[in-house]
């Protein structure tokens, strides 16, 4: 057993303390990871506030987590000591299934245990990136190459992949017509790799505040959704749209602007369930889907894809105080980040 | 002009009457098709009745032709009298967008022209197949392959274009899991397409009333969904579920029956609006969709397979009596059809 300072959630809602967590032995095929950044997702929140019923207390978040590796079990084959690495959503899965063995390891029949306020198989208690270090299997770890900075390369384990993976499923790239609703920490990634596979990107936002920064990200337009007119002007438009926004949105508008046979994906999860005409599906093939993160083959591949293309997000990097974190927390949840937040976990008190 | 006997319904929901309509002088790019089958399918009911307020009357309804070409326009190719041929519900496009020169006119810019009930771009209306002939551009006629009888090949036109188009576009064959909710009229052509096409097919029916014929058809397993436990033991089986009942279904129950990244596909329309709980689509990218027709040549395509693999449906086959059309149509209504009902339109009276 080896300890690591943290920042902790003592329970939902709580201020972060700073306190000292237990990672567990180095199995052979375990690495321990020297934690430099940790990025703050959306999804930190709900666990934090325990929105779902899911947090389990106390908690230390992140599953956005770049760092380098401080120790190799004795079983580990190709990390060696200062590579630099990284860790998302995926702490552990059975690694025997066909999902497993298909790379799909976020499918796996087992359960995927997730990074944090996750019990894993051994019964222990996942705990996050807002720490100092992290024991997981090299099987999970992923490569930053040289080109990525570790600081932007943590929100690429999680709001990077989640878009990326969408992105390749549905065949974005030359000659598609991508739509991006929602221009926050997921959205931006999403313009920028689409942008990046060759895509006509738009983005549809809420105002027209952003509209400077979509393009800079790559986006042809930006379409501001509080004038309806939008949905009739681009009736027919898309073949993809994927929708970074957690709030109720008119289905029948949103699946209007499909061509015949797009895609309307969801990627944050609203409060209520969604009500669809049918006839907006069948009339011309259209889909309704959703989609989480990729498994650790396709987030390598997102990683590869990235530093070839320069594709990085637009971070703020906070330091690792806890009065800090939470206030960045509060931003995130007024959609006042720009456009991802990332702790300097590097500087937490050994 | 030329005039032709028809089954025709004065008003909604009235008796059938013999009646002799109108069809256009050919054009030099037409066939005049003498018709000696036709199909009853459900939506003619949905028109028959004026369920979707869509009824044009007097009507004479009817997607699913079959017959024999009786005489040609001066600039057609590739057709002569006597050639064996069909007509589905496709009856013009603009033929020039980019959804027609995709063999994709059923998504036509200007607005595909369904067989019977609407609007023509001339300001005509449509009258369909129960009727003795039909006067139709070249293009849109479907050759029937000799290994196909016409009586067989009729419903064909629509129910198996039906079938075929989402499972080819969902790539079921070796490997997949398909199942098919409601074995009726499409079901069982459902059934038959899929097996052919090498996947491993379920059927998933109110009772187990039909398990011998499900298995006759090629299915490897029928479930009585009146018994909710199949939901639990089929969770997480199926690649492609192809809905065709038009009941209100539970989606979560459904949904849940899907492999991960699986389709939920409707084809038939459902009275209200669907509700989603998107957390369903959302935890392992499983998908929603709705599905009609195909294009012509997927058609073609779909015809050629039938031919070469032995798949037709199941038929039984009714005079052109106006009383005896209409108490098929009370079969078909109460799911009593044993599958599809043909009008032998052969014998209207000249």
């Amino acid at each position: 057993m080896s300890t690591t300072p943290a920042l902790q959630l003592p329970s939902a809602g709580d201020a972060f303390q700073n306190a000292v967590i237990e990672r567990r032995e180095l199995r052979p095929d375990d690495v321990r990871i020297d934690i430099h950044y940790a990025g703050i997702c959306h999804t930190d929140l709900h666990f934090g506030y325990d929105e779902h019923g899911a947090g389990k207390f106390p908690m230390v978040p992140g599953h956005e987590i770049a760092g380098t590796i401080a120790e190799v079990g004795s079983e580990v084959i190709g990390f060696v000591a200062g590579d630099r690495v990284g860790v998302g959503c995926i702490f552990n899965s059975c690694g025997a299934c066909g999902y497993c063995e298909a790379g799909d390891e976020h499918y796996c029949v087992k359960g995927m245990v997730m990074t944090y306020s996750t019990e894993d198989y051994d019964g222990t208690i996942t705990q996050g990136g807002y720490s100092r270090s992290i024991v997981i299997a090299s099987r999970l770890v992923l490569r930053v190459p040289d080109a990525l900075g570790l600081d932007v390369a943590a929100p690429l384990m999680c709001a990077g992949i989640t878009m990326y993976s969408p992105l390749r499923h549905w065949n974005a790239g030359p000659g598609t017509k991508v739509a991006v609703v929602g221009m926050g920490g997921l959205g931006h990634m999403g313009v920028k790799l689409a942008a990046a596979m060759g895509a006509d990107v738009t983005v549809l936002s809420q105002s027209t505040r952003k509209e400077d920064d979509a393009k800079r990200f790559g986006a042809s337009a930006l379409h501001a959704t509080a004038d309806g007119s939008v949905f009739e002007e681009l009736a027919g438009t898309f073949d993809l749209i994927l929708d970074t926004v957690s709030a109720q949105v008119d289905m029948s508008a949103y699946l209007g602007m499909l061509k015949p046979e797009g895609t309307l994906v969801s990627i944050a999860l609203p409060d209520g369930p969604a009500t669809v005409n049918l006839m907006d599906l069948l009339s011309a093939r259209r889909s309704l889907s959703g989609t989480g993160i990729g498994g650790i083959s396709e987030t390598q591949e997102m990683l590869d894809f990235c530093a070839e293309h320069g594709v990085v997000p637009e971070i703020e990097t906070i330091t690792a105080e806890p009065s800090a974190v939470k206030e960045a927390w509060h931003r995130v949840q007024g959609s006042a980040a720009r456009y991802r937040v990332v702790i300097d976990t590097g500087a937490l008190a050994p």
